[in-house]
């Protein structure tokens, strides 16, 4: 074996249990194989079984329950891409979670509405639709959203069923297609009238989300202000030179 | 005027300003431009002048102080791309701040080392350069990042002053170019001990970042784990379906 490439058997058995819990082929709650059937299946000394489940541990993808066995810690968390727009909905049906939307308000409001995102403002000067939904991942309210939707490209979006995607409202009623999106991620800490949304008592994480959507060369479709449950979701970044 | 594009005089001008702002003409703790000035230069009533630094306000870039006039206020920030590759160095001078470093630490240690980035495990079997260093802008500590460096990309970095970007370090001593990063951005409370780090007293909303550099296809050059101050950074999205 190249020394280079020499990696431990309890490393490589622990990353591979990992990837399982984290491809939700082993699911949150479940227990995972225990110490003898690793042995067995694995062909490994009982030092190097213990090391194994203690590695996964000690990444935080499972906990002990003495007399029990080890269990996958029941951490639902998604992440969400910073280079491809995807919406809520289908984020969470790719990651077998199950998705949910409570509409809390619409108003028709007028303009100008802006927003200042990576170092530049944009402005909606026609009449808007507010709206605001919390969107649950698994019955758990993992997004509050305001969305400021400009009544030019989407005239009576008041009157359609706001709980699901808009991005498929706005492709199957008004023939809108994304062209893209650009948004500033703040960190913030969750705390006072915000934890009643996420239904927590004690503060959190989260990210504050200034976005806006365009549907054409420097067509501004919506401007958005969401908060992001820091407890839930994470972004992931790919970044060439 | 086209009713679709009017914009309300004050509006236009507070964007105008606040445009300045952001882009460091009007500096932090520089007085802006005061109401009579306003009513001069842009030919406005009184009520339009005061609205206009009322906007400014509000959106909280300036704050008035009575008897003194309406100054820049003085929250330093920098947003990072999520698309494009940019030293921390040269992030820092594009934006008009001082960057600088302070080495913490460097050590070699045997590898493993592992980190799970974007739904994958990314390890570096062999020895790695842990450097841990506290990025500076403008004297103000905003990043504290521990970096393990391939031993096998750069066998010696531990002998160069690593007081400024590494980036610069392993194109001009190892010829390697950065082909891309993969990073996963964490919501974090920075409180107890980390909080000493960025010389704050009471806990602040941040970032952690746990990435993976790439110095050609899948080889990677540096697994990293980062706390980004969320009082100073943003992160910028650009995404396309």
């Amino acid at each position: 074996m190249n020394k280079q490439t020499y990696v431990p058997i309890y490393f490589q058995i622990s990353q591979e249990i990992i990837q399982k819990i984290k491809s939700n082929e082993i699911k949150s709650g479940e227990r995972i194989i225990s110490e003898n059937e690793i042995i067995k299946r694995y062909k490994v000394s009982n030092t190097t079984a213990r090391k194994v489940l203690q590695t996964i541990e000690d990444q935080g993808f499972a906990v002990k329950i003495k007399g029990k066995g080890t269990f996958v810690s029941d951490n639902l968390s998604a992440t969400r891409s910073a280079t491809k727009v995807l919406s809520f909905t289908k984020n969470m049906l790719q990651l077998g979670i199950k998705p949910g939307t409570k509409l809390l308000s619409c108003d028709r409001i007028d303009g100008p509405v802006s927003t200042f995102v990576n170092g530049r403002n944009y402005i909606i000067n026609e009449p808007v639709y507010k709206i605001i939904r919390l969107r649950y991942a698994n019955e758990m309210p993992v997004l509050k959203e305001i969305r400021y939707i400009s009544s030019r490209f989407c005239p009576d979006i008041s009157s359609e069923k706001l709980e699901g995607s808009l991005y498929e409202i706005y492709k199957s009623n008004y023939n809108l297609v994304i062209e893209s999106i650009r948004q500033t991620l703040t960190a913030i800490i969750i705390d006072d009238e915000q934890l009643a949304f996420f239904e927590k008592t004690k503060m959190i994480p989260g990210f504050r989300v200034d976005g806006v959507t365009f549907c054409g060369n420097d067509l501004i479709l919506e401007i958005e202000e969401s908060v992001y449950c820091g407890d839930f979701y994470t972004f992931s970044v790919e970044a060439t030179p």
